[in-house]
């Protein structure tokens, strides 16, 4: 599988991270793009230098957009045209279509969450206007998956894998990270 | 609480971000540090900017030395004369030390873990000629605190946490970044 993940400066880095890690162990080709040249400092300090800058690349070159949160990140994000259009083009096309934490506002904020099945960081729901929000760690709709924050990031990746690769694979990364017991 | 975490290329990027995240949480001043200039690669491909050159501190100067783990990363920082001197430094003077995942064999390398209660990853554990094992997530024997791999870093540190700024801190934390039940 083929992924993009768009980092913005804000973004939260634990949950950007994980996935990112979680998904090329299971063999996906992830690809960070940050939204501008240069680094990208996470909401806690933490500076990461994305594999490519997101105006090279083509949204549609990839099967998998995953958003991550962190309350400027979303907001970055949300306010990036170009990260919207590709959401709408990845729901379009039924393509897989990921966001945790803040970040599905940026799936709203693009006109996708009509009524899906969707789930967020709870101190953001009152902004989910649209979508039937789920209080659970991992929320999927067809081809939507969401989740609520870094704590379930472990979960979010892993069942991004479980719909790849089967819940077999999924279930033996998590062994393998230690990944501890209702993750 | 002032913290250094060394960052060696190969290191767990998870490891080391969920740490440094959860910590900076917490309100601890953590500073981290790579063991030559220029970008850190992580042991997945993220590449990470540390915030100081290891050469350019005095780990004297901090409370709490962490080692994030990796196999190459751990196998960086116990080649490192330096890292070594600075586990010795802090073992000594009973300041808050801390591995997770491969990582203590770093402590085992600087010939501070005698008789002392610990975990790694299962996969490094018979490398482990000294320490007394424990299968558990989360170990701690008096200022040594180990872990046992990238699933397990939220309650590694949240076991730090608790134990400087207390137990409910730690759980209100834990709650924010909605960390699963059993973590």
């Amino acid at each position: 599988m083929k992924a993009l993940i768009p980092l913005a400066d804000g973004v939260e880095e634990m949950e950007a991270v994980i996935v990112t890690d979680v998904l090329r162990r299971a063999g996906w080709a992830v690809t960070t793009a940050s939204l501008r040249l240069g680094p990208v400092t996470g909401s806690r300090g933490v500076r990461l230098l994305a594999d490519a800058v997101w105006s090279d690349l083509s949204p549609a070159d990839f099967e998998a957009l995953i958003l991550p949160g962190g309350a400027r990140g979303t907001q970055n994000l949300m306010e990036h045209a170009g990260v919207l259009e590709a959401v709408r083009l990845f729901d379009a096309g039924g393509r897989r279509l990921a966001a945790v934490c803040a970040a599905p506002l940026v799936l709203q904020a693009a006109g996708v969450l009509r009524g899906r099945r969707v789930t967020c960081h709870p101190a953001v729901r009152d902004q989910l206007r649209e979508g039937v929000w789920t209080d659970a760690p991992v929320v999927e709709d067809g081809s939507l998956i969401t989740s609520q924050g870094p704590g379930t990031c472990f979960a979010f990746a892993l069942a991004l894998v479980a719909r790849s690769e089967g819940a077999k694979r999924a279930e033996a990364l998590a062994g393998e990270m230690r990944v501890l017991r209702g993750m």
